[in-house]
C-alpha cells in the first residue's frame, strides 16, 4: 500500500472538526477505499484552545493557516477559513505554488477567483477540489463534472440554501410572517446572526456561480449573477401560490438563452409536479437538464459538520487515489468568457401580486397596464384582505419576456390604487 | 492534446447506437470535458446490415466481437452484448488479459462474476466501468464510489426497474388490473415480449447485488439477493395502500443487519412522506444513507438508448481521463464475502391483506393466529368485495421480525375462511 495522504487542515469550524470526526470514526474504511490511510498532521484556527468534541492537540498546530502548504509532512491542504479573499486565497495560491492539491468548500473563493486557482491547479499538476463548496454533502460537483459529462447541458437549477429553505418551508407550515421565522431561525441556530447572506441570496449565487461554470464551460463569474432573496415573500404569496398549485422555493437558476448565459437566484414558484417542490426544510437539491441524459435530480443535505464533512473527504479520496480531474469539468484554457444574457430577456410565466384599494375601476387599471405592455395574463385571483387594508390581487402571465412583465409593473405601481410593493416572481416550468 | 482514445464497441442495439449518436452529436465537447477525442473505430454486432438510425459503416467491422480487444488500433472496449456469460465475458476476460479498459452496460454479467473481473482489471492495470449497468443515466456507480466514499453506509435502497415501476404506476393511475397494464406495456415497447426479467425482479435483484457490493465492501453476490416481483400485486392492494397513506413499489433493498447482509427486491409500501413515492412511471431513484452524509437521493431516467449512452460516455471521459478508480470502491482483495442476513430476521412493519368469506368469527379467528405468533397489529382494515367474492382483510402490523408475520400467515392461510392466496409487503420505514 502506498504512503498514507497527509493532510493539513486550516480551518477548525464545525466542518474542520467534522472532519477530524469522519477520519477517526471510518478510518478503516477511508483507508481501504483510498488504499491508502489518510491523516490529519498539522492544522491552523484562530483560537487553539477552543473545545472542538475532538481532540485536536495531536496535530501539530500552525499559527498561521498559510504556512500550512510548506511544510514538508502535508501532502494536501484542506481549507475551511472561508471568505473570498484574505489568507484562504492566499493559502491556497501558495498550496499550487508548492505543487500541492486543494481541497475546500469555500464557495465564496471560487466564485470569485475559480478560473485563476483552476489554472494555477493545471500548472502545477494539483488537484482544485471543492465537492464541499456547492450543496454540502450531495456529490454534485461530481455528478456534473464526471457524471453528466457526454451532455450538453440546457439548464442547471436548485435550492442551494438551506436556510432560505427552511425558513420558507416553516412559513408556509406554521402560517408564520417571515421576520418571525427568521428570528425562531436565529434562536435555534439555523440563521446567523447577520443572516443576509443567506436571506438575500449570496450565497446561493456563489453556488450557482461555480455550478454553471460546470455545467455550461464557462468561467465563474459571480458578477453575471442576478440575486433577490426571500425578504419580500410574503406569507401570502406562499397561501396565493398554493392556492394556484405551487409551492415557492428560492431557486438558483442558470441556462443558456440566445443571448448568453442566464445565471440568477431569485424566489421562484415551482409547481407541486416538479421534484423541487417536494424539498422542505434544510435540505438542498439540484436538477441537471442533459441532452441525453434527460432530467437528473440529486437532493440531501445541503448544511452541517457531517454532510460537509463527508464531501471534503470524499475529495481526498479522489486526491489520495490520483484522480485530480479538471476543475471545471475541462481545462481552464477551454473555459469561455461566455456573455451574461439580458435578464429582461428571460421568457417565462410569471406570478404578480399587488395589493390595491377596495374600489370599482382598479382592475380595469391594471390590465390597461397589461394590455399596454402586451402581457396577457393566464389567471386573476382578487381576494383576501391585506394587512394595509386593500386587497390582494394576483396574476399569473402567460409566457413572455420579463421585460414587458416588468414594464406593466411599473405602469401599475405607479397607479394611486396600487398600495405599497407589488411582488414578481418567476414561474419555473421545466 | 493526447491522442485520441479508441473505442471498440460490440453490441449496437438501441444503446450502442445511442453511444454512437452522443459521440457525433457531441463530439466537440466530449473532447473539451476529456482533454481528447474520443473515436468509435471498430465495432461489432449480430446483423451487419440492419438500420440503426446512424451510419456505422464508416468503423472497421469486426464479425466475432471477442476479437475487438485484440486489435491494435483498440485502447478500451465497450461491451453492450448483455447476458452473464457467453460472449460477453469472454470479450471482458480478453480485454483485461490485453491490458485494455472496459466499459460496460452489463448489469447480469457484474452481479455474477464481478469479483472476478474486478481482479482481472485491477491486474492488468485496467478500468472496470459500469455506470450505464445500475440506474441508466443517473450517475449513481460513481455516486457511490467516490461521492459518498468516506462514509459508512446504513443501507443503500431504491427503484431499480423502470418496467416495474411504469406498471405500478399505471395500474394507480388508470386503476387497471396487472395482466392489462403489462399487455399495454407490451404493446408500447415498455415490456419485453418475456417480461419475466422484469417483473419477476431479477433485472433489479442484478442491479442490486452491484449496488450492495458497492456499498457495503462485498463481494456480488447475487444468489444471496431474495427476489419477489410484481405479479402478485392486486390492484385492490394499491388502493388499500393507499388509503394507508402509502404507494407500492419493486424496491431493491441492502443493509447491514446483525446477521449479515440483508439483499431483497420485493414490492414495498412507501410512505407518502418518502422521496420514492414520487418517482413515477419509468423513472428510477436510490437512496443511499451514510454515517456522515445522512439521506443521498439520486432520480432519473433508468433505461433508454439516451440516458445509458450517457452513462457509458460518462466512463469513457472517465477512462479518457485516466481515472480508473477500484470497480467495486475498494480493492478487489478488500472485498469481504459477507454472509447473507436471514430473510426471517428482518425487522419491519408488514402489510397482510387476505380475502376471508364473509361470516361470523372469520376475525376472530385471523386474530388468535397472529397471537400466537406474537405479532401486535397497529391497523386492521375490512372492506370491499374481492372478485372471488370474499371480503379484504388488510392488517399492518407493529414492528417485529418478518418470520413471526409469515408464520401467522401461514396459521391463517390454513383456515377455511381465507380465500386464495394472502398477500404480505414490507413497509419502508426508514
Amino acid at each position: 500500500m502506498t504512503k498514507p495522504l497527509r493532510v493539513g487542515l486550516a480551518g477548525l469550524g464545525n466542518v474542520g472538526a467534522g472532519v477530524v470526526k469522519l477520519l477517526d470514526t471510518n478510518r478503516a474504511l477511508v483507508e481501504r477505499r483510498a488504499n491508502r490511510g489518510i491523516e490529519v498532521v498539522a492544522v491552523s484556527a484562530r483560537d487553539r484552545h477552543r473545545d472542538r468534541g475532538v481532540d485536536t492537540t495531536r496535530f501539530e498546530w500552525v499559527d498561521d493557516a498559510t504556512q500550512l502548504c510548506h511544510r514538508d509532512d502535508v501532502d494536501v491542504v484542506v481549507e475551511l477559513i472561508g471568505g473570498a479573499d484574505g489568507p484562504a486565497l492566499t493559502l491556497a495560491r501558495a498550496t499550487f505554488d508548492c505543487g500541492k492539491s486543494l481541497v475546500t468548500a469555500n464557495k465564496a473563493m471560487l466564485a470569485h477567483h475559480g478560473l485563476e486557482l483552476a489554472e494555477r491547479a493545471e500548472s502545477a499538476g494539483s488537484a482544485l477540489k471543492y465537492e464541499a463548496a456547492v450543496a454540502g454533502g450531495i456529490p454534485v460537483i461530481k455528478g456534473l463534472r464526471e457524471g453528466a459529462a457526454a451532455n450538453e447541458l440546457a439548464q442547471v437549477y436548485g435550492i442551494l440554501n438551506g436556510t432560505c429553505n427552511y425558513i420558507l418551508t416553516s412559513m408556509e407550515q406554521d402560517g408564520s410572517p417571515f421576520a418571525e421565522v427568521l428570528a425562531e431561525a436565529q434562536r435555534l441556530g439555523y440563521a446567523e446572526a447577520d443572516p443576509s447572506f443567506d436571506i438575500d441570496g449570496i450565497d446561493a449565487a456563489h453556488k450557482l456561480a461555480i455550478l454553471a461554470s460546470l455545467s455550461f464551460g464557462a468561467r465563474p463569474d459571480f458578477g453575471a449573477v442576478a440575486t433577490q432573496g426571500i425578504r419580500e415573500v410574503d406569507i401570502a404569496d406562499i397561501q396565493h401560490a398554493a392556492t394556484l398549485g405551487f409551492r415557492i422555493k428560492l431557486v438558483g437558476l442558470a441556462r443558456q438563452e440566445a443571448g448568453g448565459l442566464f445565471q440568477r437566484v431569485h424566489p421562484c414558484l415551482v409547481p407541486l409536479g416538479h421534484p423541487l417542490a417536494h424539498v422542505d426544510g434544510s435540505l438542498n437539491a439540484v436538477v441537471a437538464e442533459g441532452n441525453f441524459v434527460g432530467r437528473l435530480f440529486f437532493q440531501g443535505r445541503g448544511a452541517g459538520e457531517g454532510p460537509t464533512a463527508s464531501a471534503v473527504v470524499a475529495d481526498l479520496i479522489d486526491v489520495a487515489r490520483g484522480e485530480f480531474g479538471p476543475a471545471f469539468a475541462m481545462p481552464a484554457s477551454k473555459l469561455g468568457a461566455l456573455p451574461a444574457a439580458p435578464q429582461g430577456d428571460h421568457v417565462g410565466r410569471y406570478y404578480l401580486r399587488l395589493t390595491v384599494a377596495d374600489r370599482p375601476g382598479v382592475l380595469a387599471e391594471l390590465t390597461a397596464a397589461l394590455r399596454d405592455e402586451s402581457v396577457s395574463i393566464e389567471s386573476l385571483i382578487q381576494r383576501g384582505t391585506a394587512a394595509n387594508g386593500g386587497v390582494y390581487v394576483v396574476m399569473v402571465t402567460h409566457e413572455g419576456p420579463e421585460r414587458a412583465v416588468r414594464a406593466a409593473l411599473g405602469r401599475m405601481s405607479a397607479s394611486d390604487s396600487v398600495i405599497g410593493q407589488p411582488m414578481m416572481m418567476h414561474i419555473l416550468d421545466f
